[in-house]
């Protein structure tokens, strides 16, 4: 899981040889703790005439004391640029975008982030907003890739009538927990979400069921969701026993053994839950899965059928069971972990990415099922997380894994568990249908 | 132009220095000549029980003369494999996927086909059936990097009603027109499609508009379109004078100087056409665009400008201008030129992403509105193409652009432009709102 380059590239001399080489330069990310600022640095607001979430957003940053200017200053580093693009109403005024971040691209802290808002272009008052509004995803990618030094960069479109729901999502974006997002286009939704009383707890008084949870994300996945305040029930296979049990006790939580592919084991799982003292869950974190990779040549069926039923029939009943049986609560959270070989594909992975691909598809075709229950459902596409699974990769492959991305490194399990946990939180409660990256903007995609 | 180290590996004794040191194998890519049978081989044809679409395909491959079997032989080598997955309609019939490749992945010709037909997850009858069928994306994906020897992969997804629509993307998919083009998703909607005459002359009759054809891809284009039938507008700017003089002759068409971006110019081409024999046109192709290369921190605002200005602007108001006039007949066709840029970013290219971000927006803004006027709107998204732009690249970059994709070699302008005349068929009357890349399947994307 040590990514000697990286930690060379970071040490005195290694700077040094790094510079003058041209080599990869992985910046070292800076990475959430609680009670953390949210940035290194004011933020610099701009907003093309006519937007509607400047204001909201200004004051959200100032609530959350987060210094707000409007200009920039010489020799002042920002710790984030974030522009109001929604009154951008057509091409020719694509123009203020230029304006805003030319004179600023170099402005940023190490680790700075970029923040454009929009409208959803499928929410766009006619064919040139939509054609704009479009048009700011090329920005936002290119952005992600030109500023290195762990800059993101990230494209936000926020539904009419969704203004006032936006400050989990610049929480997450603005701290270290989104270390490695870059070059992601969220959406969220019309409507109000609701307020954590404190942003360090946000989980507090949620139960949250993670399975897969005995190591590697599934374990850095529980490890979070509980410094969040949640309730944790680590569930994996009997066989993960020990292994387990640490991350249970670690996470002061619950320890579930359960194989979900077997026939009976939704019901079981279901008679757990409503057995509690919650009487059912919140947040259910679909991290199980497995990998058994041959070209599909090679391939035998007994590979294909455990990939399959694992990561992508053991979900898809799982939710059939709780959600029948009413036991995700309203203000309920389902999150499945895809991967970038679900997006891109991969050879040697037709199993894989085939059952990622498809909880892209039971994210997309769930959510606007569960939108009238209170109830959203999203997803993560890991790319390159450090875990033993990559360790054991060939050094060629690792390598390229580790340095065709923006931020010319591997993310950390826990990359992906506050992605997951942004997803969870109460002030999420508009955002569904979302399936967003955790890849350090790798190049690789579809 | 040239692709030196293609043209060695395909010589004899390169042949034996590529395979000896496992370097990238760029085959010799099958490309379309008129008069060519469709596929090199037998189409092995496939279906999971109760699709939809295996038999009005095997039909129409029988009239267009492609033997067919629907199990393989010992020895027999298959020009294309072609699986009708409408049947599938949950996650625990995926299992067909496997038992028809994995036989027969070995069984294609150099340059073979796959096709995976499907039921776009919008317009499936519950989430499970959404969910598997959104699955089969990461299955082709895959597909297409595996399989190598020039052999494309792509997913036709075909809405309910559309069953007699598919020949245009069967022809297109199966004949050397698709060389460069895999690891694609196509959708064809619902309705009936004519049927040209005489598919190797599919635009008889057809009068079709180019810009910026004077060079590169657009002459291509109008070269393709005129083999097809198409009679020819040819246009550039007034300084492409020759160049533009010598294209519209071998295209048998005409020459019209005039630079879009002037504020006049949309009505000065509304009144040219209007005044032509026609009384309008059939088929515009927006193919003009320039890059002016800079980050966003060292570009200045005239960069910024100038393409946006060309690449997005200039078609959205030639588009208006043309609709409200009536001028785009109703079987017209609207093409536009995106980028692999536009969707994934790139460095050094904020304004050239932006506008090729904005051109995909365009197209799926504007779909619906047309749908009425039975005139359809798609864009071509190239990738690495070989034309005097790459020829200037740095090596380095045009080594890595050339073979990053499932092809080991970049394409050819002739490729964008079959892409475009596949569009273009009265037979393609159905496809609307689509984005396909011609990218040889490169490796990025988003």
């Amino acid at each position: 899981m040590a990514d000697r380059y990286a930690n060379f590239a970071n040490s005195g001399p290694g700077r040094a040889v790094v510079k003058r080489l041209g080599l990869p330069d992985p910046p070292r990310l800076r990475r959430y703790r609680p009670g953390d600022p949210l940035t290194a640095g004011p933020v610099l607001l701009g907003a093309a005439p006519g937007g509607r979430l400047g204001e909201p957003v200004g004051k959200l940053l100032e609530r959350a004391g987060v210094p707000v200017v409007a200009t920039g200053a010489e020799g002042v580093r920002h710790g984030a640029l974030i522009f109001d693009a929604t009154g951008i109403t057509d091409s020719t005024r694509l123009r203020a975008l230029f304006d805003f971040f030319h004179p600023y691209a170099k402005s940023l802290h190490v680790c700075g982030r970029v923040i454009v808002l929009g409208t959803p272009p499928e929410a766009a008052a006619s064919p040139k907003e939509a054609t704009a509004q479009r048009s700011l995803e090329g920005l936002t990618r290119s952005i992600g890739k030109e500023f290195g030094r762990g800059v993101t960069a990230q494209l936000v479109y926020v539904a009419p009538g969704g203004e006032q729901s936006v400050e989990s999502t610049l929480r997450f974006l603005l701290s270290g927990r989104s270390a490695y997002v870059s070059g992601q286009v969220i959406r969220i939704g019309a409507g109000a979400a609701s307020e954590p009383a404190d942003w360090d707890r946000p989980l507090d008084g949620k139960l949250a069921l993670v399975t897969g949870a005995a190591r590697g994300i599934g374990a850095a996945i529980a490890a979070v969701l509980a410094r969040d305040g949640a309730e944790v029930i680590a569930l994996d296979v009997p066989g993960a026993g020990d292994a387990l049990a640490d991350v249970a006790n670690r996470a002061r939580g619950r320890a579930l053994q359960l194989d979900l592919t077997t026939a009976d084991a939704p019901e079981r799982l279901a008679g757990y839950l409503a057995a509690g003292p919650h009487g059912g869950v919140d947040i259910v974190v679909h991290n199980a899965g497995i990998t058994r990779d041959r070209t599909i040549a090679r391939m035998d069926e007994s590979r294909w059928d455990a990939v399959i039923g694992v990561n992508l029939t053991a979900p898809e009943r799982v939710n059939d069971v709780l959600l029948d049986r009413g036991l995700i609560k309203p203000g309920g959270r389902i999150v499945g972990v895809a991967s970038i070989a679900g997006i891109a594909g991969n050879r040697g992975q037709t199993n894989y990415a085939t059952s990622k691909a498809g909880v892209i598809g039971l994210v997309q075709a769930t959510a606007p099922l569960l939108a009238g229950r209170d109830i959203t459902i999203n997803a993560v596409a890991p790319g390159f997380i450090e875990t033993a699974m990559t360790a054991k990769m060939p050094f060629g492959l690792r390598e390229a894994g580790r340095r065709l991305n923006s931020m010319s490194q591997g993310g950390l399990p826990v990359d992906v568990a506050e992605t997951i946990a942004w997803f969870a939180s109460p002030g999420s409660a508009t955002i569904t249908g979302n399936v967003v990256r955790v890849c350090g903007q790798s190049l690789l995609g579809a």
